[in-house]
């Protein structure tokens, strides 16, 4: 095959999800398209990598010219709480449902020794320097409810203890709109130990 | 958001396939990669497109320097033979099995109706004028087997009856591992009407 078509397919082999396969499609879909779409997709990459960095603070995501992220500097928001979440998708995500007016803190990652990442190789250190500032009342633990999720949960919600915060984590339960029937049993025992009361 | 990342994943989400989760997932991929990564895959997808046209002869991918390419211009391959394929993805798998030696033809679509593509709209003339020097004893078919393949394979045999070739299709059948059971009934029926002698 032509070099830079192969050199093409590798790079883009590289991306998450993007399997051999998906790699040589989108290739040949991308030198079929005029040389001004594919200039504005290349660019976009370049331009999207070049003005973002990441909040010095919380570890959001912000555009280069301000360190802080708009969730830090928004006065508005409750900075008693900080939500903590495993990476920038997860703050997307929270945002969009407007149900969170509190602060950040992202961690980039989840303890995972089968992977071989400790709790050095993500935020924790940070999160505790901030608990440390004395003005959080409360960590709600974001993390997601799979294996490496809960541990960093438990891991954390250990080292906060002597910060006298209170510590929280996000309800278990059976997602709205879904089937009793189809929901797995560990998901249906957490739904029934978390009941809450309706009146 | 930031804008330069709202570009980015609306530009990654018009690749076929790529939905608007998976751009996002990308986008945030791309910018927490070093920036020389980033600057590589922006690099070779220009590069890319630079350096790829496509066959003046048969439409398949060639390098810009060679304006034929190389399956057309190779001496070895019977050009007594033209396979039609719909796009060049499909040149790449029939070549990944070894099994065919002679030319292609590279139609670079189906006729379909329904998305107001006709057959003006894919390279069949380009085709017939191939069939008029003359030198061509067989058209091998081999569009899709669904039904907008099927239908531009019959537009094409009849438009290329004049010319006094002979005109074959890809079998249809059971695929090899596949099993009788899961076969679907239209695949089955093909698979017992061609039916070959063992002996």
């Amino acid at each position: 095959m032509i070099e830079p078509i192969e050199q093409l397919i590798s790079q883009l082999s590289h991306l998450p999800g993007i399997g051999a396969k998906t790699a040589q499609r989108l290739a040949l879909h991308i030198v079929q398209q005029d040389a001004e779409s594919v200039r504005e997709l290349a660019v976009s990459i370049y331009q999207a990598k070049k003005s973002v960095t990441f909040c010095s603070v919380c570890g959001n995501m912000t555009d280069v010219a301000h360190p802080v992220c708009s969730v830090c500097t928004d006065a508005r928001r409750d900075d008693s709480i900080i939500c903590v979440v495993r990476d920038v998708r997860d703050v997307m995500a929270i945002e969009r449902v407007h149900e969170y007016r509190g602060k950040y803190h992202v961690l980039g990652g989840t303890i995972s020794p089968m992977n071989g990442r400790g709790p050095d190789d993500i935020a924790i250190a940070p999160l505790l320097k901030r608990l440390e500032k004395g003005n959080v009342k409360e960590l709600l633990l974001a993390t997601n409810p799979d294996i490496e999720g809960e541990a960093t949960a438990l891991y954390i919600a250990k080292l906060a203890k002597p910060y006298n915060v209170r510590v929280t984590r996000i309800a278990h339960g059976v997602p709205v709109g879904g089937d009793l029937e189809y929901t797995d049993d560990v998901t249906l025992a957490r739904a029934i130990a978390g009941r809450r009361d309706l009146f």
